[in-house]
């Protein structure tokens, strides 16, 4: 008898990620999309608002708690902030349903960071120990143990993935890290704002948010804090690309002795020997976020500046796929005992 | 016991079209690429090239006929017209190998066609006889026993599909039909040209050999005779649009009769209904190049102008899957007998 | 004694048009710019909205007719139609002060085309009589003597530019001609909607609007009617560069002769010797967007086909410029006696 | 009786430089472009390289050193690093001609630096002491009576000018500064090479040259050292937009006591008092490279990060004008003791 198929609720659809998970789900081999709300296209077919997809006999629907716990074995919530945790304790205790959320709702682990760089309390403070941070490459057996998933920002997964290794092997300073990063224009959504407009993001480049004030931040910083075993306060200015997809950080920091290339390469191919979507780039090489468009991998490379002593390590992603629905798939995956790549082994789009 | 992969090798695989073939067939179930050539890289990685792919036991190699038919079940040929024509003889000469021709050396049936337009002489008509015209939604039955298949060109993929079924039906006048086209950038390939830089194109929309000049023309005017039962001439205009793939064609004739949407819907729909990759707009939308990127799907949509009498088509693909390497796997799969859509299902990356 | 500088209002001046305005009018030598309103950012000072521009003193105030009739000149209308007809005779009717209106309001001699286009009873049909429709190249004389100028959509402005000369002429068939047009985004304003963020127009192209469903055609057709001397219908299809401004035409028509490239050339070349800002392309070289970009300038070039029988007019413009506020600066000029060309001497941005 | 115009040549005018150059120098009161010169197009008219110019009756020449001295007051020189020192001692020595060198020859003081960082010996030493570094904001007076000037590169112009207010008043700490640029393709010129292909850089973003390997290090380390009064090393990591024109610097320095943004606008409004091209972000505000496109204007925003202590500098220019060939111009106004804004004044194009 073939085993069926897990069953999936996508809470919040009409979005970037929630496209982008429907359009890695529609082909996932062991799941099945049973429902995709969105309150503001409730009624229509999916494949009227989101013409790529094809047709499939999904119609969005308005939320509805009930009809959701019952029949689905995995919830992804792809809504907003404090969305995320007035919807999900309905869940959670009314069912074993898993839940991973993309919105930054369950990512802290101390309900304090969360309200102050938030500012709203947390409705479901008792869930957040029981979440835990879904960043694979980091947090594979949590999570695989799980019920409630916090999947990680987009900036975060680069930047975590970027200096892990080094923060791990104690090999750099941990004041000064510096966090350049640049993203397509996808980050911020689907959301009608002025500057989200062709005419103000294409051709030409700006920063935002600078001086500390992103709300990614504490996220970093809770998870660099951790591998280093010491409190880390990160410097972080993103910037938007004219480009749709693609996240490149560009991270500086202080070694605390002498490295090689190749010390590094094999630091770095240690720390991830395990993790299948994270590659390396070679000497004199550095990546490009073409080289992991529409893919779930993370490419990282790095240089040593002989002249300043500064490392210079850069990490790209897909912002939309291992910066949010592929890596929730990966976590999906993971919470099923399922291979991590399966569902997720497209190669990048290049050019 | 397993049954063997097929062996597959890529003549010209540095170029965008290589790229993709590469790309696609690395993940396609039934195959492995045994070789890949390249005369600019032999010698190299594959993986230093394109570092997208990731690594790979690959190597490009110099071309090497006798090894090439000792081993392949199929061959790709990625290369310059004419090179294409100096090399296939002799696979097909020595070897069941099926060949798969990327090029337009074996798009034509009639020499002097070929000849008149490309301004050489065919080096191997006696071929010309046994190739397939490469377009499964129109030859299905043909591809299926070709040994040798002239797979189309980007534009006629998008034109031809877009007004097939109306030239079979006889609903439009067969002259005066214009067809307008838009392409992105990778149109135009890996090659080093001026008109080929980001300054150049970035930002900028022009058109370029207007008036008849382009060489896609007979090989549109070859297939569209042939449905409609008699001789069809084509104005056609190509664009550069600044994006790197895609294809949208506006493709204006004159009806014979009064026509509605839902006719012509009915007619579209009963025409593709076994083609897996055509997918129909509805009323109203019309195909926008995102909806299909980076897949092999092509879409259709129209529009009856009632004040002119003018019916215009707007077809939409991606030029380097539909409009090139998908349609040959496309092609490949029919030579061999499997499902026309292995390797070939995932849903376009949209935004 | 210098002579006083004319007194300009801009009303309606946080669009893109509005923007363009300003950039230009801020340097015009012969002009003052007194008033800029806005209701959406009434109080805020213009280079926070704007910071392109650099400080000025200029603050946005909501509009007040008195204030504006008493202090200008001349007014230019840059807010939607419907609110231009409803502003306009208020300034006219109590002054002296001349309105260059760029929405659609005062482009019609036929009050019943304005209504069974745009869907609304006309409020000032009375004033439709003194209005003139302010393509300098075909109205320049009206244009000096006019009160109230129908400032050309941008659309109009590329299409009525490319074909005038051969309908003057008479030798192109005044039924058949086909616009394709491709414009980029800015050309949909600064106005809020989902087909304006970056990621659903960037790395894409579209069409809209198909089969005669856009507002711009009456105009072009009285425009190009009234040329030829009869009445014509026009095919027109706009499509969606992923670019911020320009537009290309791409225009078909059947001539009524044999024509050569040097027959053309010598009726344009006589059409516009007095349009300082019409280009002709040489003989195999078509216009790009980026040739004009920044710039009031229109390029023109055209081939024929000799295999269809067909001529092929391709025109460019910048939508901003010579298809809005340029346009509408060169009809000021003409308003007041100046050279044409005063203050609008700018070169192209290339790339 | 009219004072005759200045007398122009520019050396080395097919690539964008050089074209930027004629597009500013046509339209500046004082000067005549006399010559311009390419070996490429030796014969070809100007207009037919670059249509976007319009008919002039420039045609392009083989540089001839002696026609060159014996018409010209001012040769701007946009030729590669190497070619101008072979080329400009025959200018200098012959006569008064001034020269301004936009290549990297005249930029180094210390002829050890130019020969370490380009490898090859500086053929013309004596006339290092001569030149000038053209940056009008640091060397106003000395480029007044300089006879060669050294155009400062287009990182330098934007790093040099966002740091040297904070250098001068010894604010901020003189080592660990990092500076991460992010560049529009304009930037790698018009030379054909794989990597400024549309497809290879359009909807992507990479770095290049990463940890210490690009050569406009030592020209920002040799002016910052100058201002610091002390040796700078500096960590610069240039990165490629896909963008035509424009650079961002976002550059990182430790403050070495506590500052506000009000100490450091008042700072920086006193050291660019004078400098008509530089303009200051208000507060909360960011600059972006579309509000600078087109222009001269260097515009430079900041933010400091209470939580790690970090100020964070923004500046952004237009590569090809204030970071070229705009900069060119400004010198060539001080040099003949015209306003420094004379043919300069154009305003940014947004969007």
């Amino acid at each position: 008898m073939k085993k069926a198929k897990k069953r999936v609720t996508i809470v919040g659809g009409s979005g970037y990620t929630g496209l982008e998970l429907l359009r890695l789900l529609l082909l996932h081999p062991e799941v099945e999309v049973n429902r995709v709300t969105s309150r503001q296209y409730a009624g229509k077919p999916v494949h009227r608002i989101f013409p790529s997809l094809g047709k499939t006999d999904l119609i969005f629907e308005a939320p509805n708690l009930k009809e959701i716990v019952k029949d689905s074995d995995v919830v992804f919530t792809a809504v907003p902030h404090q969305k995320a945790m007035e919807l999900i304790p309905g869940i959670i205790n009314q069912s074993k349903c898993k839940v991973i959320d993309l919105s930054a709702d369950f990512r802290f682990r101390a309900v304090k960071t969360y309200e102050s760089w938030y500012k709203v309390s947390h409705e479901a403070p008792q869930l957040l120990e029981k979440a835990v941070y879904g960043l694979p490459e980091l947090h594979l057996k949590a999570i695989q143990q799980a019920q409630i998933i916090g999947n990680p920002g987009c900036y975060p997964t680069s930047i975590i993935l970027g200096i892990a290794p080094l923060l791990k092997a104690k090999l750099i300073k941990t004041d000064g890290i510096i966090a350049d990063s640049k993203s397509g224009v996808s980050g911020a959504g689907r959301t009608l704002n002025v500057g989200s407009l062709f005419c103000e993001t294409g051709e030409g480049f700006r920063a935002y948010k600078v001086g500390g004030g992103h709300r990614h931040i504490p996220e970093m910083e809770q998870e660099l804090s951790l591998i280093a075993g010491k409190s880390i306060k990160l410097t972080f200015t993103p910037h938007l690309v004219p480009m749709s997809r693609g996240i490149l950080s560009t991270i500086y920091a202080k070694p605390v002795k002498k490295l090689s290339f190749r010390d590094l390469e094999a630091l770095y191919r240690e720390f991830y020997q395990e993790a299948p979507f994270v590659r390396l780039c070679e000497e004199g090489e550095w990546p490009s976020t073409l080289q992991v468009r529409g893919s779930n991998f993370c490419q990282i490379g790095w240089s040593l500046d002989s002249r300043t002593g500064q490392l210079i390590v850069l990490s790209v992603i897909d912002n939309l796929i291992k910066g949010a629905s592929g890596q929730a798939i990966q976590n999906m995956n993971l919470l099923f005992a399922w291979g991590q790549t399966l569902g997720l082994t497209q190669l990048p789009l290049y050019p």
